[in-house]
């Protein structure tokens, strides 16, 4: 089975002022891999982002490119959860007004799960779901957990002899993936939140007689990258500008020095705007506020409250000051509407590209998006091995983050803004966007059920 | 003075599936009232909305088209308290493009208050400044509390034989003002609202097998209007949509009913999403959840924590379920990315329905929002007391909430979506909202510095 780097395969140029242009497709390198035809079952995993479902779109679009190789395009509903279950969907029979739709649709549309496979059957029955229905092409669009499920995946086909080639698709808002530059879904978050930080800067500058403090909380587990994005809604030439303080899980937490920042800022400025990450941590690594013991099915906590934690610090040991905490949750991830437009563009290259790589004998291999070196931001697709990204965390290089904590400087600048450019358009009725919702004509089951976990 | 209401003075038509079309301003009422020559004052009161920097160009906009009878327009910063320290800045002397920005730019650039005049020594305060820098025109944009003000403030005017002319401009996210059909700034935020309950609900459908409860506490103190607003999302021939709970303060909160209601739309969904007004009380009109024990300087109570508070309630008392509660707080009100076109139409309207009629002699009055009577949504200005207007609290009425208490009828939908049709224009600058800041020249001060109190 051939192994080529397909840098050169997709190759789209985004404008930080205008439109994403998009490059031809470089010559075919189909050429050079055995021709092999099946069908293919593409399913999303793991938490949702707003381009989610601009990955599946590319995914789609590509695959009926490819009719010679891919007979059938299936979807499997909540990931390897509903595979198991053999809830496979026909994604050929849905509209194309719909996959039109659905490239602009928040969250998973197939459906996400948080499931960890683990039992040598659930392998077994996830090879005889592939024979059964011929899927010789299997894409996973998910984070640093679903392409170390879709690397075993690809290893129990191996060993059962069943050949299929499996591609990996990132996603995260956490923009933790190792390798790729950084994830589909990240550039939607953090212009959303960009965009709340000066929206709600407005506010606090309205009120800001009262020596208030605005608190914002962001989602980000173990990475900043979520908070650090707050950043961009500080205009370079005006330090003033909020957010004034910005808390990563990558500087460890120190309470002291925290009522020292927000004094000195109240000091210098009518109020104070302070971003904090869920996921902020002490000295000793452990996490300031959680709002309960429980942890996922991965063994990740569930986090919550460092924003109430803060506000109550405040409260506590500074007086005379009014405390506002916001705690947007999963509504970030959700926002569709006003997403990057650049973020979604290179979500539905990414999910064609993986169709590409996998008609071109490529197997074992999740997309990445590769920076340009030129100074005008250009992103291209590669391809790294599902070993090397499963589980591994990407964090902010240190020497993005000022001597203060608390601020980023001007390479974090630099290497974010080209990935919040542009807003994509969503379809409107009555004043609310329209979100697709698939019609999924279920694949007719061929199996027993499965003693399901 | 000529009294007469001014409801054919402005007119417009919002088209609920397009552009809000603009009617020819009647026949000017000028001629019936004494001509009044001097200059104008506007400024803002109160917790900001997306549209209040709307009504604000509004006023510019109209008093620049009465040279003869508004000689300067000066702008007080943070409401009553700024004027008090007589801090007036020069708006002719804003650019255009600054105008033009201010239209969609969140908060109230000018500042707001929320300072409650008690003092007679203020009350004369302010007379001196009206006198020392000839104001003859006072537009106060706020809410119930403002218009109490501004009342107070024209009473005070007449009995200190000083001519002035004072006019207050609706705003406020509740909706609870008195005799208006609705209030500028509603429309905007129960569009955001509703947009993030589509969003988040596609979040929530993505994870669905897990029993999943999503909890969106809004705004909301003593009246339901903005949670209510969050029932536009659910579409009339869907009913699994979300929201499928919404929990008003005009209905006494039961933790029985509530778990009961939690339960059933679980058996019934994959999922359940729950809005709730922070204002939510029980029985005896105490809040369910108050996150200090503050009030602000007009004695209403500081709230927060209902969707906190609910979110416990169900972890305790129903078993294997997962509860997430986003508290997006006060960056509903301040959400200009993505807000009504029909609310800032409207808005700047008001704005300039002002100026218009103080020109035309009319003083002691609001302009209110009066719905015109056809299908095809219609809405002019009409005028309302002051006193009449002050501190009045309008609930939702009770025949538009269904029995079951936990939503809304269609005489609701009827009367909330035309107010959210349409997205504004905000001006970009590298993928971020390009807000409006006022250069804010200083009007010379002409009088000794007041004691503050």
């Amino acid at each position: 089975m051939q192994r080529l780097v397909l840098r050169e395969s997709l190759f789209f140029v985004a404008n930080p002022y205008g439109e994403t242009q998009l490059k031809p497709f470089s010559p075919s390198l189909k050429s050079m891999s055995a021709t092999l035809v099946g069908n293919a079952l593409v399913a999303q995993s793991g938490g949702p982002t707003a381009v989610i479902n601009a990955s599946l779109a590319g995914v789609i679009n590509a695959a009926l490119n490819y009719p010679d190789e891919i007979e059938e395009i299936y979807g499997g509903l909540n990931g390897i959860q509903g595979i198991l279950q053999e809830q496979l969907i026909d994604l050929a029979a849905e509209s194309q007004q719909t996959v039109r739709a659905l490239r602009y649709t928040p969250s998973a549309a197939l459906g996400s799960c948080r499931f960890k496979l683990r039992r040598e059957v659930d392998f077994q029955r996830l090879i005889e779901v592939f024979k059964a229905h011929n899927i010789r092409y299997f894409f996973y669009i998910g984070g640093n957990d679903s392409q170390d499920t879709a690397d075993k995946i690809s290893k129990h086909a191996v060993a059962a002899n069943w050949q299929m080639r499996v591609i990996g698709i990132p996603k995260t808002v956490d923009n933790d993936l190792v390798i790729t530059d950084h994830t589909p879904g990240y550039g939607s978050v953090i212009k959303h939140v960009a965009t709340t930080v000066r929206e709600l800067a407005c506010d606090a500058a309205a009120m800001g007689q009262h020596d208030l403090v605005t608190i914002l909380e962001v989602m980000g587990r173990n990475a900043g990258w979520i908070a650090a994005g707050a950043s961009l809604a500080k205009r370079r030439d005006h330090p003033s500008d909020a957010p004034h303080l910005i808390y990563l899980p990558e500087v460890a937490f120190e309470a002291n020095k925290f009522l020292d920042d927000v004094a000195r800022v109240l000091k210098q400025n009518k109020y104070c705007f302070i971003v904090v990450g869920e996921g902020l941590v002490d000295k000793d690594g452990n996490y300031i506020a959680t709002s309960s013991a429980a942890t996922d099915s991965f063994g990740h906590s569930q986090l919550g409250g460092a924003g109430d934690y803060l506000k109550s610090l405040i409260e506590q040991h500074i007086g005379g000051v009014k405390v506002r905490s916001a705690r947007p949750g999963h509504t970030q991830r959700a926002a569709a509407t006003g997403s990057s437009k650049a973020d979604n563009d290179e979500a539905f290259m990414a999910g064609e590209a993986a169709v590409e790589a996998a008609i071109n004998g490529i197997t074992d291999k999740m997309i990445t998006l590769v920076r340009g070196e030129t100074d005008q931001y250009t992103c291209e697709t590669g391809l790294a091995d599902l070993s090397e990204v499963a589980n591994g965390v990407k964090r902010i290089p240190a020497n993005w983050i000022n001597e203060d904590g608390v601020s980023l400087n001007y390479q974090f600048a630099k290497y974010a803004l080209p990935l919040i450019q542009g807003e994509v358009a969503v379809t409107r009725e009555q004043g609310l966007p329209a979100f697709a919702e698939l019609s999924k004509i279920q694949v007719e089951r061929l199996l027993p059920p499965h003693d399901f976990e």
